[in-house]
């Protein structure tokens, strides 16, 4: 037996104290966000109606590399960091490989996800900001309850939109967030203007992610003390995010392991950015090389099948225009694809490291994602999310190669979160009626062709 | 800031190598159990048919102080522990109470509780004496979950009969367990003489948890290469889950802290029994003493309203009779009794060290306990079992009466699991609609009354 523990744990005061602001090392920078009106770059000011003023001077800062964690916020990291680095010595014996495999585990928490390292952020700062609540959109879930954990804590309103099928087929999820206080609207609601005028347009309409945006950006602006907040794809949340990598690479460090390859999955990039912050950090500064392996589903194949150009950021077109590789703001993964990671396009910062070849990106079939996940669960005990079995799939991939090649490389990868709220979707795979889909190029270029002309 | 963090992690070499058998302690040892048909002690062999003979032994054993375990399971044991003693700094801050408040967190593993502290060990002796697999039944499914994860692990066959009302209104736990590759059957299933004989004389019936222990028992003993095996309730259960009080103790001596008081929630007594192990065993001996409370339901109150008499251990009546603070086997908690624990009767180890006076007991109320459940999750980020939550409500009892007195008492308490599959009884609270049913004395009396007359 190795003397590397199956669980690389830090102590309570190695956890960072200040996030790792990647865009200070890029010498491309992400593309500014554009005003979808003029098309002109957005100044900071222009954000303040819509978020915090703190989290927007977060969004367009490109120079300072760290930035300080409020002590109240490494508090509440203390709950439930740091989280572990766990050595699959388990799945290395089932598999036969040569290969260390590293996952970083930011599952062991009631919002079952990473989510929450950035909504304990945007919270702290609502509250910093004397505001009395905060607005968002959620679809299956996972962020509204990381958000509402969040605001419970430090005794915000949070009015949480949910897509309307989800808040009637996942009922779980709403009645976490309602225990944790929030307020869950289906969407599209009678409560705001865009989702009066939605209902009159299309009756009985189940609701989208585009819709429920438009809902929470309108009740932000609308009342007094209130911001919208966000998940994933912005910049301030990868930098909330950098907790991870920096724990990651800080738990190598102390046992003086080198990673080869860092894989995670990749939706609107939070995860997967807030992972390889240090280390792709060291690449840009031309200090270590890693492989960097984005994995994302074929059936929404933003990175691999996408364009690199301006977008609207969501279906309404109300939000900032972002330049990203995207499918186009109209795409729709099929009805029949339960492996999360939908979103249309890819956090700025994710684009710009893809574009400029420090990352690769692979896309993987949602029955191989499944099969990856239950071989997972049997033998490391973990049922793991639909979203972080994407990266669980190449990581297996990978050590199977490395059992043909007889290379011992160090694998990590991120697994996100749990999958107890995922059931509908194990269940369609242990019942063998999941299938594959994957889009068309004519599907792809023509939301592509909807995208506006710029940049 | 004190010094004391907010987790208190052992390291992996800290998990125990031996379980604590407390009744090598005990004065007065748990009385035989008996056989149903001729009233008589049951000797070891006599349990051979139905569990695997190393358990049978373990139950059995009333004088060896430790048991080591073996390196197997302890492999096992660090996926997912030691598990941590977290410092509830901000439940005791949102009280307002000079009280010092621990909780040994055993719900970081996917099957959810600390079930599978006990299932890997009984996974590992049927592996060990050459069985095919496993049979067991479950209700909502949190036991179920814990095995199926353990036969994985050991590549043996798992066989589950679910209660049918939780097969159909719970499907997620079933999918976990299929995930796991555990054959789940609905009972009264058409699969077993019981089963068929229940479905002719009650069609359509809803199941219980007699009548899947009977199937379950029943699929054991007809098999060739199969033993039946179950969560609770049982001394070598208690053994097993001794692994939970261990830690507990050596996380709060290696900061030198000396609990006050001690607190878990009881229905077949596992966790509880576990829990306060080593504690109560300093208490034998003479060396120390804690005021040790065990909750119970209101609705469901076996220590605080029973009987010790001896009493049949399963409504179908096939299991042997054990001595044990009971309600009678016939006794039901209402329908309406949503927090788990309703076991009719208490494990004998539980029980003698109740008539003895080393435990004292409390019953608490379903709404009271939620109300708990909900004040602990905003504040401290964890969404509690049901069942846990009997020990929050009493842990946040006894903080409160510590504010009133001014006592900085260290109350420890057993946070069994996480809630995440018992949303329905949430969204019931959240709702309003959940009420409190407190069983009659006339009610106790009549199942009393079906006890067997022995010892």
């Amino acid at each position: 037996m190795s003397e590397i523990p199956y669980k690389i744990y830090l102590s309570e005061n190695e956890i960072p104290t200040a996030w790792y602001n990647v865009r200070a090392d890029m010498k491309n920078k992400p593309a500014p966000l554009l005003n979808p009106g003029t098309g002109e770059p957005l100044k900071t000011e222009d954000l303040y109606p819509i978020f915090c003023e703190e989290l927007c001077k977060q969004e367009m800062n490109n120079t300072d590399k760290w930035i300080d964690i409020p002590g109240e916020i490494v508090d509440f990291y203390k709950m439930y960091r740091p989280s572990p680095l766990v050595r699959a010595y388990c799945l290395e014996k089932a598999l036969g490989t040569p290969a260390h495999i590293y996952y970083k585990f930011e599952g062991n928490n009631t919002s079952g996800s990473h989510k929450l390292n950035s909504a304990i952020a945007q919270a702290y700062y609502a509250k910093k900001q004397g505001l009395k609540g905060v607005t968002t959109e959620t679809g299956a879930g996972q962020w509204g309850t990381a958000l509402s954990m969040s605001t419970a804590y430090f005794g915000l309103d949070c009015q949480v939109y949910m897509v309307k099928v989800s808040y009637e087929q996942k009922p779980f999820r709403r009645e976490v967030m309602r225990t944790y206080g929030a307020t869950v609207t289906p969407s599209p609601s009678m409560t705001t203007n865009v989702g009066r005028k939605i209902n009159e347009e299309f009756p009985g309409t189940d609701g989208s992610l585009g819709c429920a945006i438009s809902e929470a950006v309108e009740a932000a602006t609308s009342q007094e003390g209130y911001r919208y907040v966000l998940g994933s794809v912005l910049s301030q949340v990868l930098l909330h995010q950098s907790v991870i990598g920096l724990e990651a690479k800080a738990a190598l460090d102390k046992y003086g392991i080198k990673a080869d390859m860092i894989i995670g999955c990749a939706g609107g990039g939070s995860n997967l950015g807030g992972l390889i912050a240090p280390f792709v950090g060291e690449m840009l500064r031309g200090e270590a090389d890693y492989e960097i392996i984005a994995v994302e589903p074929a059936s929404c194949p933003s990175l691999t099948r996408g364009s690199y150009v301006y977008d609207f950021c969501d279906t309404g077109r109300v939000c900032p225009l972002a330049k990203m590789y995207t499918l186009g703001s109209d795409f729709m993964p099929a009805p029949n694809h339960a492996g999360g990671l939908r979103y249309h396009g890819m956090s700025s910062i994710v684009s710009q490291l893809y574009d400029d070849g420090y990352i690769k990106a692979r896309s993987v079939k949602q029955t191989d994602v499944f099969a990856a996940a239950e071989q997972f669960a049997r033998v490391e005990g973990i049922l793991p999310a639909p979203e972080s079995s994407h990266a669980i799939r190449v990581a297996i991939d990978e050590a199977l190669k490395c059992k043909e090649t007889g290379e011992a490389k160090n694998i990590v990868f991120g697994l996100t979160g749990t999958g107890y709220f995922d059931l509908v979707a194990y269940q369609k795979y242990n019942d063998g009626v999941m299938d594959d889909y994957i889009p068309t190029d004519d599907d792809i270029a023509a939301s592509l062709a909807k995208c506006p002309k710029l940049g």
